[in-house]
C-alpha cells in the first residue's frame, strides 16, 4: 500500500489537506469558551447539509454504528416494533442491532442490488391499523451494493398509509455526497459519520433528530448513557459536553461544513454525480454491469461492480493492494466474491478517478479477465472532458 | 487562549509532536493487511502498560465513559448488584450509569478528598454471604479531587471476604501515568482512554478484560451492540474491526505504547511523581492545601488545590484563561468553587510545570489572594533542581 | 533538548502553528498562476512591515548573510568605500564580507555594548568632502550584545553632513519585532531574514531596495548571479522567479505579514517591549546587568546578560540544554563567556517568558551563582500582571 | 490547481509524507549538539548517493543555481577559461553565470535534444596544449530537453587528451534519480538541489567537492562570502554553521538519504527507469516523439515531448492546469512552444503516472490533436503490468 495513491474505498475517503489540519489541532481545553465556537457552528453546518430547519444535531465520539444505536436507544422501548428492508450488509446490520436490543422486527427481504420497496412498505403500513410499527428504518445508500433508495417514496408510503411511525434513515454514505432532505422527506432521525461525505477521519457519529423524535426520547426505556442525547443536549446548552469530546474532529467537521457550503451543496452533489458517471462509463466499456439493478438506483458515492460468474472478485482487491498499492472495496455478505467496489465519494478529482479506473483495468487483465486496457479510461475521459470545468481550488 | 502555552487540565494532555503526527495519518484502508500491523501491536502495548499477561484488550471509538459502559453491558444483567464508593464526580458518574442500566447499587458515600474505604468494602463483602454483589467498582484516580485510591487494598478486601465479585477499575487518569497492576491486583475490567497517560487526542476507549470477565460475557443480558466485545473480538481474530475504526488514533496508541516502553514504565511513573512533587511543593509554599486528605492519597496526575473559604476558586480558572491564555481545571460537583485543579500528566517538562505554577501565582495575586509571587516557583525549582537529570529527548 | 519547551535563542524563534502549516504546503508548480498569488502579496506585506511606500522587495532562498551580499554586490564596485561601526559580532561579519568583496572599509571600532556612534559618523562624513564613501552600514539590532542603535540618528548624521552616501541597514533581528521606518529614516537597503520577527524557519533573505539603491544597480560591477536583483525583478514582473523558489517559505511569509498586520505593527512592537521589560526586570532582580550600556540601547528582541567576573557564562547555556532541555544563546566574539543571551522575539507569551526566566534561575543557582530562586520570576510577574490584557488568540 | 492531484513537473517533486514531516520540525537550536546529529549524517548520506568516498559535501540555504555559483567562485579566478556545451536552457544558464563572473568561455553549441559531444570536447582539450582550460562544465540531465549526457564519456575525453582540467557536473535533475558516480567518473564538483531526486522542498544547494577541487579553493580569487566553502568547512568541523542553517531541510535531507539507502540506490534508479518507460510507451502510442534525439539520451527523470508543427505545446500545460488541475512543464528557450514536459522523478507510483498520462491525453484531445483516448494509458499499463512488483511501502 502506498500512501501516495488515492484510496478507492467507500469511506474513509481521501482527506483534503485543510481538513487533516483542522483535525490535527493542539489540545484545546474543552471546558473553555473556545469549545462553543467550534461546537455550535458545526451543529449549524450539519443542519444545513441535512437541509433541515428544525433538527437537533448531536455528535458522539463513535461511528455510524453508534449513530444507529443512538437513534434506537433514545426513542424506543423493548418490544417496540420496527419495519425494515434487508437489501445489503448495512441494512442487515441495523436490523441485527434492533434485534439485539429487544425490538421486534418486520423485515422485508429484498434482493441485494434492489432498492427499498416503498410499495411493499406501503402495504405493510396500511395493514398495521393498530400502529404497532413505531419506526421505519431506511438505508439511503447501501454501501455494500451501491444502491441508492428513494427516501421520498418511503415518506410517501407512510403518508399514503396515514401511518404515524417515525422514519429513521442511515445516510452514512449518502449525506454530504448526495442530495438529502431531512425536512422535505420527513426524516425523524438521520444518521451519518465523519469519514464519508465530510471527508474526515472516522470517529464521529453525527445524528439529527426531528422534533417528533425528540419527543419520543421522553418515553423511551431502552437503557443508554454514553449515547443519551438528553445529557448531550443539556451539556450543549451549557456550551459543554457530557464527557471529553473529540475536539479535533469537531473542528474538522465545522471546517468541512464550511467547505461544502462554500462550494454549494448542489455543486457538491453534481460533482459526485459527474465523477460517478465516469466510473460507470468505464464499467460499461469493460462489458461489465453494476450490482445496482437499474440506473435510478445507481449510487453516486460507491459503485459495486459485478464480475463474471466463476471469477472471485475479491482477488481484484487483493491484487490491487499487493501489486499496485491501491485500495478498492471487497464485496460483503451475499455479494462477497461477486462484486468489487470502487468508492468515489469525497473530494475526488477526474485525475484521481482515472488512476483508479486504470488500476482496476490492470488488475482485471492481470487476473485473466477479458478487459481491453485503456477502454474504461477512454470512456471515463469522454465523460470528464465533456463536463470539465475550472477545477475546485483546494486550499492547502 | 494561546495554543503556544501548555495546558494544565487533567486531560486531554499536551501532545508530543510525534504522537500528533502518528494520529494525523493519511487514509489507510482498514480492510487491508496494514491494519493488523497497527491493531495487534497496540493491543500488546496496552497489555504491557496494564501489566497483564492474560487480559483481552479492546478499543472503541469512544471515551472513558464508553469504556465504563463496555465493562457493564458486556458482563452484567439487569438487577445485578454492584458495590461502589462515591468520593468524587467520576465515581458518581459511573454509579449513575449503573443505575440507568438497571443495576442495583450499594453505594458507600465517602467524603470527597478521601480514598475508597477498603475496610468498609471488606465489611460489606463479608456480610454478603449469598454473593449477590457481582461487581465492585473502583475509581483508581479521582480526577475531580486528585485522590488516588489503593486498588491493592480493595483486592485484599475481596480476598479477605472470600468473595467472588469481580473488580472493575476506572484507570482513566491513572493508567500510563501511575503504577497500575491489572494481574497483581486481580482487576477484572480496566478502563481508560486515549487522552490522558497515552497523550493522544480523545476518541478511544481502551478496556482490558480478565479471563473471568470474558467468561461473564457469555451470560450477560444487558443489551449492547456498538460496545459488544464479542463482535470486537471476532473481528480482531480476523484482523478486522466490526465497523470503521479510528485508524489514526490506533496508530497513535501503538506509538504511544512504544514511547512508554522505551522510556520504561517505572521511569514514566517516577517522572510523573517528580513533576507532581514540584507542584505540591508550590502549593505548600503558597500556604494552601490539597483536596486530597493525606499524602498517601496524592495523585501524581492531577492536583486539586483548595482555596480559602469565601473565595471562588473557579475565578482562577476563568482569569487564567482570559488574561494569560492558560487552561487549568475547575472544581466539579461537591468541590465546585472550592478547588482549582492543575493537571500534570503526560509529557510535561519541569519548564512547562514552572510556567503553570507561575501563572497560578499571578492569577491568585490578581484576584486578591495573599500569595507571594515567585514563592511557589521557588519551591518547585528546589524540587526540580534536586532531581533533574538529562531530559527526555522528545523526537519531533 | 525537549521540543516541548520554548526556545530562548535570538532566532530562529518559536513558530506559531499557523505559520508552520503555511510553510509545510504540498508541492505547488511555481510556474503556475498560483505562485503570483503568493509572491506579490508577500512583497506588499513586507513593504508594510518596513513602512515603505517605494521600496522594491526581493526574496532569496538564503539567509540574512545572503541579504548582506545582495545589498553589496548589486550596488557596489570593487574599491568602493564603505563606512561602518564594529560593535558586535554581526556588524563585524558584514564588515568582513565587504573586505572579502574588495571594498575599502572605514571602520569605527566601538565598544561592544555601545550603539553606533552617529556623531562620529557625522564627523567622518563631513570630512569626506569628495564623497568617496558610497555606503554607510548600520546594524540596527546587534544580536550579539542586545544593543539597538538609533538609525534615525545616523540618517540625521548623513543629512547634517549633506553626504550622498547610501544607508544600508541590517534589520535581521529588529524588523517585525521593533519599529523600523525605511522611508522616514531614508534607508536605502534593508536586510532581514525569515527566522526572526517573521517567525518562520530560516531560509529566506528578505531585502528592500530604495529607488536610489535601485539606480545604483545599473553601474555596480561586483560579480553576481544568484543574488542579482535584476534577474529577480524581471522574473517578478512576469509572475515568476529566476530559479526554483522556496514556495512554502514565501507562503509562510505572506501569512506572517498578514498576522502582523492583523495584530497591528505598533501592537506587535509593544508586545515585544512588554515581554522584554519582564526579562529585564528579572535581570535586575538577580542583581545582574545587561551588556547594553544604557536603557536607550536595550533591545526588545534579545537580552545579553553579563555574569560576574570569573564565571563562564557559556556554562549556563550548556547546563540549560543538558539539564533542563532549554536553549539560550551563548556570548559570541568579544563577549564570549561573559554573557548569556535570552532571545525574546516572535510570538512569545508571558507564560513562556516566565518559564525561561525560571530555567535561567535554576541554572545559575546550580552553577553556584548567588541567585535567589523565584526572584526574577517574581519581578517579571509584576511586569506582566501590570500590563496583561486579553491574550492574542493564536489560531491553530 | 488541486493539491490532491500529483504534479508532473520536473521538480519540485511530489513529496513523501515522511519527508514533509521531517522538514516541518519544531525550532531546534542550531548551536546545540543536536544539530551535528543531523548535519553529519546528512553529509554522509549525500556521499553515498554521489558514490564518492572522498568528496567533501556542503549544503547552502539556496538552490542549484547557488550550487553552480559555489562551484565557480570557490575554485576559479577572473579570466580563467571554461569549456562547456550549450544544449538546453540549464547548460545555457550556467554558461551565462560564468560570463557574468568574468570567466572566459569556450562554448560548443549543440542542438537542443542532443547530448554533450564528448568527441568534440576531446578535440578541444587535446588542442589546448597549454592547459588554459581550467574547468569543463557538464549538465548531466538537461531538464529542458529531457536529455541525459554521458559523463563517463566526458571523463574519457579528458583522460584521452591527458588534460588536467577539472570536471564540474550539474546533476540537479539526475542525482538520486539516475546513476551518478562521482569517483568513477572523476567528477570534481557535483551540484544538486533538495527539490528533485531528494524529494524535498526547494531551498538547499547540495555540492560535493573532490580533493582536487578542494585544493583549487586555496588559490581562487573570485569574491565569495555566503557561498564560501572555507567558512562552511570550518564551521562543520566545529559542529556548527557559518550562519543560520535551514535545519528542517537538512533534517529532511538526512531522512531522504536514509529512505534512498533503505530502498537501495540501484532499485531507486530502476524504479525511475520503469516509470519513465511507461511514459515513453505512451508517447510512442500517441504517435509523438521525444525531444531527446535517441534512446541512449532519454532521461529517466523528465520527458520533453514534441508536439506537431504549428501546434503550441504550451497550451497543453495551460489547459491541464486550468481544466484538470494538473501541472506539466512548458518548453523553455529554444524549444518553447515546441515541447511540453512530463516530470517523472521522485516517489512516483504507476498509478500516479497513469493519471498524468490520462490527463495529457485529455488535454491533447481537447486542443484538437489527433490522439486516441486511452492509447497512451494502455501502452503504459502494459509496461507497468509487466514490471510490477510489490509496491514500496511509503511510511506515513
Amino acid at each position: 500500500m502506498s500512501f501516495q495513491n488515492p484510496v478507492f474505498i467507500p469511506g474513509p475517503t481521501n482527506m483534503p489537506e485543510a481538513l487533516r489540519r483542522a483535525v490535527d489541532m493542539p489540545t484545546l481545553d474543552h471546558r473553555s469558551s473556545l469549545f462553543a465556537e467550534i461546537l455550535h457552528p458545526a451543529r449549524e453546518g450539519v443542519k444545513h447539509v441535512l437541509k433541515s430547519a428544525t433538527a437537533e444535531i448531536f455528535f458522539f465520539p463513535s461511528t455510524g454504528t453508534g449513530g444507529w444505536e443512538t437513534a434506537l436507544t433514545n426513542t424506543l422501548s423493548p418490544g417496540d416494533k420496527v419495519l425494515a428492508a434487508r437489501n445489503g450488509m448495512f441494512s442487515h446490520r441495523w436490523i441485527d442491532m434492533c434485534q439485539r436490543h429487544g425490538l421486534v422486527l418486520q423485515v422485508v427481504e429484498t434482493p441485494w442490488g434492489e432498492g427499498i420497496p416503498a410499495d411493499r412498505f406501503c402495504e405493510i403500513l396500511t395493514a398495521d391499523t393498530s400502529h404497532e410499527i413505531k419506526v421505519v428504518l431506511a438505508t439511503h445508500n447501501e454501501t455494500a451494493t451501491g444502491v441508492k433508495s428513494d427516501i421520498a417514496a418511503i415518506r410517501a408510503a407512510l403518508d399514503a398509509a396515514n401511518h404515524p411511525a417515525m422514519l429513521y434513515v442511515d445516510g452514512v454514505s449518502s449525506i454530504a455526497s448526495m442530495d438529502f432532505r431531512m425536512d422535505d422527506w420527513g426524516v425523524d432521525v438521520a444518521v451519518t459519520g465523519s469519514q464519508k461525505g465530510f471527508m474526515l477521519p472516522a470517529g464521529l457519529a453525527i445524528v439529527g433528530f426531528s422534533p417528533k423524535a425528540m419527543q419520543a426520547v421522553e418515553t423511551a426505556t431502552l437503557p443508554r448513557t454514553f449515547f443519551d442525547i438528553r445529557d448531550m443536549g443539556k451539556s450543549y446548552a451549557a456550551n459543554g459536553y457530557p464527557y471529553t469530546p473529540a475536539v479535533g474532529l469537531l473542528n474538522g467537521l465545522n471546517q468541512s461544513c464550511g467547505m461544502l457550503k462554500a462550494e454549494g451543496l448542489e455543486n457538491v452533489f453534481a460533482r459526485h454525480r459527474r465523477i460517478a458517471d465516469g466510473i460507470r462509463a468505464a464499467v460499461h466499456a469493460w462489458g461489465l454491469r453494476l450490482c445496482a439493478a437499474s440506473p435510478d438506483l445507481y449510487s453516486d458515492s460507491v459503485s459495486a461492480i459485478c464480475t463474471p460468474d466463476g471469477f472471485n472478485a475479491t482477488n481484484i482487491v487483493t491484487h490491487a493492494a499487493d501489486t499496485y498499492g491501491v485500495a478498492f472495496g471487497v464485496g460483503l455478505g451475499d455479494v462477497a466474491g461477486k462484486v468489487f467496489r470502487i468508492g468515489h465519494l469525497g473530494m475526488l478529482t477526474d485525475v484521481m478517478a482515472l488512476s483508479g479506473i486504470a488500476t482496476a483495468e490492470m488488475c482485471m487483465a492481470d487476473l485473466g479477465l477479458d478487459i481491453q486496457l485503456g477502454s474504461g479510461v477512454a470512456a471515463a475521459q469522454e465523460v470528464y472532458r465533456a463536463t470539465a470545468a475550472h477545477p475546485v481550488r483546494a486550499a492547502a
